[in-house]
């Protein structure tokens, strides 16, 4: 990690400056599958399986036979642990429901809000190495808990065009069957269009590589939307002396084995918490089998030691990190100051880890910045709000003449006109 | 208005086609002053201002001598009407706020989210004919509940480099002062990149024609968030005999004078009703000063009988109206069951203007369809929400083994081990 002593604000941005985001290169192979995958559907989902994911599938529909299969390959201790983080992420979500409130603004007139479920949605889940059932916790019970009518899951198969066991165990788990084996762009080009065998979807979520974030910047081009835009992956660990070196040591490092493009960054309001923080670092760092890549990431890192509170929570505000870690004395200042931030872990007990995947709140987290204008994905991801109004007899005898007023003023006429005829009705009755 | 009979499921799509978004042409000028104002800033902003608003301006801040001008040129029964809009507008608005609520997950896992407001937000309030002073305060109020710390309006001058008083009188009455004259794609890319006068924001919410529709768009790939996609404003109604054929009338040309591209869909369930409301349509027409804007937009509507419930709710969905209004007596069948619609109007007397400007509720509303999957402006839009987290020690004893186990599976050993380390100290602890 490099390390910063009290860095000028003029040099915030070059020093916190971020991975850049796709290329032309990306650009190009986007266009062109959505292009394909819009004028042959299942053929060109076809060829590009065949060509990124080295298999030719006859069909990409998970079947119910292999969703049975499934469930005898994962370990019971696995769906123990799997068991006790759904309902953890489920208490959590559904306690974001909210009531319809009927607000009175003037007497007869009544207004309210409700949230209803989107019909139809998309839920990617990235394939590589380790797979991420974590992820399908994470989208399919909000999806669920809102009562979204049609769940299209798609994640992409190995080189004998199978799917990992807990991934499909999971999914059933959360009332999600059907299933496509489909990756990367031609999978949200799939959700986007549709095809003779994928359903096309209103909105599209889930996390991917810089492929599949570019491809979902496309969907929004063909009106679709999607949950946030994203970015590589990244934690703020904001300590003082009363944090635990080798816990927050094996904090950064839990971001940092991610991808060689996570970031890293530590905020130090101890310098001498900063040297331990370093011994530890190296030691740790030794035992992980992802070490090369952890290494890659902690070199693009920063340790900046910052001398007063608030030039620190102005400066990670400035950050907007998407995992933020708080273990300081006054916590409560890092906390109740804290804007723009994705998720917060607050204690020494607190890891990051806890968050990824079972405390209850949700993974899926605005990266890149984007904390300072996106939510993380939460059960309003899967809702719209509507709102209704009911107006009396009564109502519109109060309300109508400001509406009147207002109208004319904006040279809207017949917009007048439609509370005038009702007056003139109620006018010459009595109520 | 085109008269359908029970159409075919089939033939849905192109019978209810929206006009054509963003044209090539479009596109092109808006890369072009983007391009401009990144590169010039403010001296940007002075070419275009000239070129399309007609006027040279030295600055585009207006001053506080203008805007205490202002509030003597709006007179009285105006300054009336507006404050009751407003108090509506932030009565309902209010009522939207959400508490923090703690959820226990388990003992000792404690996770709760928060909606922190947005710091920057521009509002784009668009010129033209009509002063859109209702805008200001369906985008301002929300802003200032929500406690946005910069809120930047910019609208643009007409050709004496003036702003219409009363968008002025309704911008401060709602605690809005840093307003700029500036209109059309110079006002998004100023609000985007920001220039020596106009500060950047980090999300961008307003109406506007299809090159300042374009413009947001264009905003997205520079990170900026905004609204909602949009297109032309439209209004579906869903009667039957126990409507008043001469309200459903005025409140369809409510809808048909904003513009010759504006979409009204009148759905029947009685074909008397629909003979009635085309006599009334023709009478009223010929009084609208806008009459000549109205022709054209009636002229693209549709007026469609359906024999049953079950298929005009389907095909309601189907549409996602922005605005839609149900005058039927079994109206709960078209409250409940509708899942994609901006938003809802009820019964005889609700005419939709009430909502366009005082009821309460917000009038910028999705349209083009994307009701089904994008909420209108409320509250949340200008804030986000963030899920903290705080773990005791008993909590990470309880929560641990499962972050262990699920870690393990997919592969990532320093999550796993940010838990380990802790356990293991706590392992030697008396708790």
């Amino acid at each position: 990690m490099k390390k910063i002593d009290n860095p000028d604000r003029k040099n915030w941005k070059s020093l916190l400056q971020r991975t850049m985001l796709a290329t032309d290169e990306i650009t190009e192979t986007v266009n062109a599958i959505f292009g394909e995958v819009r004028d042959t559907g299942d053929r060109a989902l076809k060829k590009y399986t065949h060509k990124f994911d080295g298999i030719a599938l006859g069909s990409f529909k998970v079947t119910a036979a292999e969703l049975d299969h499934a469930t005898n390959f994962v370990a019971d201790d696995l769906k123990k642990a799997i068991d006790i983080a759904r309902a953890n992420i489920e208490k959590f979500h559904r306690a974001q429901q909210t009531k319809k409130t009927v607000v009175q603004t003037m007497e007869g007139v009544e207004c309210w809000q409700e949230k209803r479920p989107i019909q139809k949605v998309g839920l990617y889940v990235p394939g590589g190495t380790a797979p991420l059932f974590s992820t399908v916790l994470m989208l399919a019970i909000p999806a669920q808990i809102a009562g979204c009518q049609e769940v299209i899951l798609c994640t992409p198969p190995n080189d004998e065009g199978k799917v990992h066991p807990a991934i499909l165990y999971t999914a059933r788990l959360c009332g999600v069957t059907k299933i496509f084996k489909l990756g990367g762009v031609q999978a949200i080009a799939a959700l986007t269009f549709g095809t003779e065998t994928v359903p096309a979807v209103y909105k599209i979520f889930g996390p991917g590589n810089q492929f599949v974030t570019k491809a979902k910047q496309e969907a929004i081009k063909y009106g679709i939307a999607i949950d946030m835009p994203a970015g590589p992956s990244e934690l703020l660990v904001v300590a003082d002396d009363s944090a635990n070196a080798a816990y927050v040591a094996s904090d950064l490092l839990s971001q940092a084995e991610h991808g060689p493009d996570s970031q890293v960054i530590l905020v130090g309001r101890s310098k001498q918490l900063l040297v331990q923080i370093e011994v530890e670092l190296e030691k740790q760092i030794e035992q992980l089998p992802r070490k090369a890549i952890a290494k890659q990431a902690m070199a693009n890192s920063k340790m900046i030691f910052v001398d007063n509170d608030d030039t620190a929570i102005d400066l990670i505000n400035y950050y907007a990190p998407e995992h933020y870690i708080v273990c300081t004395r006054n916590a409560a200042v890092y906390i109740e100051r804290v804007h723009n931030a994705g998720s917060v872990f607050i204690g020494n007990f607190t890891p990051e880890s806890a968050g990824d995947y079972a405390s209850g709140t949700n993974h899926t987290l605005p990266t890149h910045g984007f904390a300072r204008q996106y939510s993380g994905v939460n059960l309003d991801s899967f809702q719209k709000s509507i709102t209704f109004q009911k107006i009396s007899e009564i109502g519109i005898q109060n309300l109508g003449p400001v509406v009147q007023q207002m109208a004319a003023e904006e040279q809207l006429w017949a917009h007048k006109n439609a509370v005038t005829l009702r007056l003139n009705d109620l006018n010459g009755k009595t109520l």
